[in-house]
């Protein structure tokens, strides 16, 4: 049912110009993915650090003053203000946290959807107190004639769900935070349903343990401010999305309902992907889901990586009965498969 | 500067008639305040369990089906599929999660303030699959000529705010979750500003850790759906609002700002209020803050109890010059105590 690209991965990091002199890209990420002036795009999350020595530590942080928007803060290892704590992300100095690695999100384009050429700098970085440690996984659905971008705005003050939108990809419009932290995963419906917009989005567990991480619906009025939030699809014991559930990209419109493939992960942080159908009227109502993963990290590409064993995706392409699935594999990799959306519709449950 | 009322503590829960026979009030938390009718209401949250036995044990569950909206399950100690885990709080059983204590919200009104009648009746119980653990610590705001109620909605998907709204508080319109979990302490600016309505409210640490328990404030179109989150109020490293922040009741207009009255914890859960002042034209910009607390653990009643050395307040009443505060102390019992707007105003910074 599925047929991953023969030139899987795509893209790797070892390919794309790093945004500044002294950084590694050292991941690529999660992409968005979207139609625009007759060619296949996608977004990418793009994570670069500093090249580090042995004499300091360097973290990469966004900074408007300079003309990349970024900069490296270097630190000797001796300096007494430095302090690693348990995280290995990153650091604290003088009571600041900074983080190694940071992400941003960058334009790459094809006419054939599988051969891709690649922006040589940040298309968007993050910006404001909300996302100091960067911006990832963006998700694009075109909504009446506008792309509306929904990513995880990333700072020490957690994580949540940004937007902006977009006619051109040349100018973007901010919308702040449309979801409090934590949250990420979230995915926008491609119209509205009797007069609402709605958004599939996962909140994540509580420190206090109360809770999951099970992918939410809501709706808006407007897009910006949400509401009526309820819990949609949860994790299931014992199966591929025991431990945590989120969306993938936004909704494909079916005659048998909106399908959705969402990651999940299990108890060994084992990313897959699945599929649920939702009540075309009612998208709160889930009308069928996959019992079995429709792509598992079996391939070399996603079985080894900066974080093995991971498939994700939140970039979907749809034509007629097929739909191209951008993924990202071991947390490192871009890579590509087509489904056919009635194979699928015949396997949920 | 503070003046504890000499009858506290104003309600135990030993003088509280239970929803229903064989269960025991617990404790009196964290009530909401208004003035109606005349007289001073509180809306206190009532944490209820059932009596235990040693051969049984036994949880408090919502269910519609019965006249007190509860009811209770039993299961013998030795039953196959009892599982007690490590949640003191509750067990599992057959894979799904009980909790021994509920919490629902009961009207008390006064004609002085200080002396208050309980209703021997839940007013308000939890509702629907976002509520099944109960309802918590509700505050209460008058806007435009209604009562708007934002609430901790609990269960086994999480915790986040819940919303209903009355006129007469006989009837209740529910508004759904207007925040998704992990979410609480959440209170309504009493008017419109610019337009928009507010909302101070507590994004929780997530279980990944990176974030806090901060103080974030959201505006609305229409109370219902919300948007444009942004942080507001951080945890002070080193103070007695170290670990977690949280809004009290509804902000109270004064000539240099909106006074918030809020809760802080430090590293030891040790509760004390304290205030800060916001911009009157603009809410998401912080003018002045308490160094020292206004109202901390003191009392014998506030140090010892079910949870001791806490003081937790989402109840405020103005008059004047004379701000009557009405608080839960140490998780069990419910007081009251004035403070001078002038003086908490003198002692900002």
């Amino acid at each position: 049912m599925v047929q991953r690209f023969d030139q899987n991965p795509l893209l790797h990091p070892q390919t794309i110009a790093p945004s500044m002199e002294g950084l590694v890209v050292e991941c690529l990420l999660n992409p968005g993915a979207f139609r625009f002036q007759g060619k296949t795009w996608l977004l990418l999350r793009v994570a670069e650090r500093p090249v580090q020595s042995e004499q300091e530590v360097s973290a990469l942080t966004i900074d408007p003053t300079t003309k990349s928007g970024l900069s490296i803060l270097k630190r000797r290892l001796d300096d007494p203000d430095l302090d690693y704590g348990e995280d290995p992300r990153g650091f604290t100095y003088k009571g600041q946290q900074y983080l190694t690695t940071l992400s941003h999100l960058r334009l790459a384009w094809s006419e054939d959807g599988i051969h891709f050429q690649v922006a040589d700098h940040p298309t968007l970085i993050g910006q404001g107190p909300l996302e100091t440690f960067g911006i990832e996984d963006c998700r694009i659905t075109s909504i009446e004639g506008r792309y509306y971008l929904t990513y995880t705005a990333v700072s020490g003050l957690g994580y949540g769900v940004g937007m902006m939108s977009t006619e051109d990809w040349q100018r973007f419009e901010r919308h702040g935070m449309i979801l409090p932290p934590p949250n990420k995963d979230c995915a926008l419906f491609p119209e509205r349903i009797d007069g609402y917009y709605y958004a599939l989005h996962r909140p994540t567990l509580g420190s206090e343990g109360l809770g999951g991480n099970n992918i939410w619906v809501s709706r808006s009025p407007d897009l910006i401010h949400w509401g009526e939030h309820t819990c949609l699809l949860k994790t299931r014991p014992g199966c591929w999305d025991a431990v945590r559930v989120g969306a993938g990209a936004a909704p494909t419109r079916t005659g048998e309902g909106w399908l959705e493939i969402y990651h999940g992960a299990d108890e060994h942080n084992r990313y897959c992907l699945g599929a649920v159908l939702l009540d075309l009227d009612d998208p709160t109502r889930v009308l069928a889901r996959s019992r079995q993963p429709l792509l598992e990290p079996t391939a070399a590409y996603e079985k080894t990586g900066f974080f093995g064993n991971v498939v994700f995706t939140n970039g979907v392409i749809e034509d007629g009965d097929t739909l191209t699935v951008y993924y990202g594999a071991s947390d490192e990799v871009i890579c590509g498969a087509t489904f056919s959306l009635g194979e699928i519709l015949r396997t949920l449950e």
